[in-house]
């Protein structure tokens, strides 16, 4: 792994909104109001695959889904989780986690591809902020 | 997690390949030649998300997806992995972990849902099962 500083792919960038730090990862909320829906990035510089973190990296990361798993449950109803690195379009390694409901646009198919995003109302938007940092708790910083 | 015994969803056996057995997770090939395709299913009775495995057997799934990472990049050549547990139709806890190539059907696209699945010709099927087993090595047991 090259040692360059982390920075934020371009496109993840312009696609999501910052949340906050977790110790391995920055946490992003997708522009898309049809899912809550969270990316993780390890803020480890040319990192594509999870298998190209380390072993404290790798289980750093495990445990950070998990955060952001059970902060997405309580800051937004939800049937069922998605986490997935696909990576085939921007290759910086990132994480989806998912808030998936029966009645959502894509259901049962999963979201990549399947409906339009849609903008958040902002008032909206900043309401699942609110809940979805309360629900992370002090593990999350602001970068 | 009720004590139940394990017993692999009939979708899931339906549509793959027995390879063996790691610590934690039975490792199936999906009957698709059009991607080098492995399921990991935890043999945790009634687990549907990640986050409803206990905090070790999350660390092992983690350690299990790296060595089904490693196990495909050395059996069959691609470009990039994809991990991910959907279970929008089959609730069993499962993980995807497939290689992906610039030249696949599906590509840049995620698999699922984008092209029909084509079976494997017997002989090529068998000659990755065998590179697969010898890549895992002793981690792999049969079940």
């Amino acid at each position: 792994m090259p040692a360059l500083p982390f920075s934020l792919h371009p496109q993840l960038a312009q696609d999501t909104t910052p949340v906050g730090d977790l110790a391995l990862s920055r946490v992003l909320l997708m522009n898309d109001a049809c899912y809550p829906w969270l990316i993780l990035v390890p803020r480890r510089a040319g990192a594509v695959e999870i298998v190209d973190l380390g072993d404290d990296d790798q289980a750093l990361l495990t445990r950070e889904i998990a955060q952001a798993s059970h902060a997405l449950r309580a800051a937004a109803a939800c049937d069922k989780l998605n986490v997935a690195a696909i990576g085939n379009v921007v290759p910086q390694l990132h994480v989806h986690v998912v808030a998936r409901r029966r009645d959502d646009p894509a259901w049962p198919r999963p979201v990549w591809g399947a409906a339009p995003a849609r903008p958040y109302e902002p008032s909206l938007r900043d309401a699942l902020m609110t809940r979805l940092r309360a629900a992370f708790g002090a593990v999350l910083t602001q970068p």
